[in-house]
């Protein structure tokens, strides 16, 4: 099991958390993911065998965000 | 037919954008409704008859966002 914390740009409300925490977290893999506004992270828990760290980055910047 | 410009804080980003326009747009009497995020204004076209400027301020508001 991975833990890596990601920066995010771009998320700014509410529906920016619902948005990336519900797309990452249907991800195969993903155990975990949780958002955070203020720091503008966010922290994932995944398994490397299903899921990989670009599949997870594109789909964060699959919803408009810019992560890096 | 009434046109009102509401200033309404707290709306960030496009989501923000699509609950506004969304919820309000679908209320009877509602014929038109834009949102200026830059600007934080919600310009809307209403019939005074179908739609009160109290109720247009209720949906917004009920959707977490600072009229006036």
């Amino acid at each position: 099991m991975e833990q890596e914390t990601l920066h995010v740009k771009g998320m700014s409300c509410g529906h920016c958390v619902s948005a990336v925490e519900g797309n990452v977290g249907e991800m195969r893999g993903v155990s975990d993911v949780k958002v955070n506004l203020g720091q503008g992270t966010v922290a994932v828990s995944y398994d490397k065998s299903d899921v990989t760290h670009a599949e997870i980055v594109d789909t964060i910047e699959d919803q408009g965000y810019d992560v890096g």
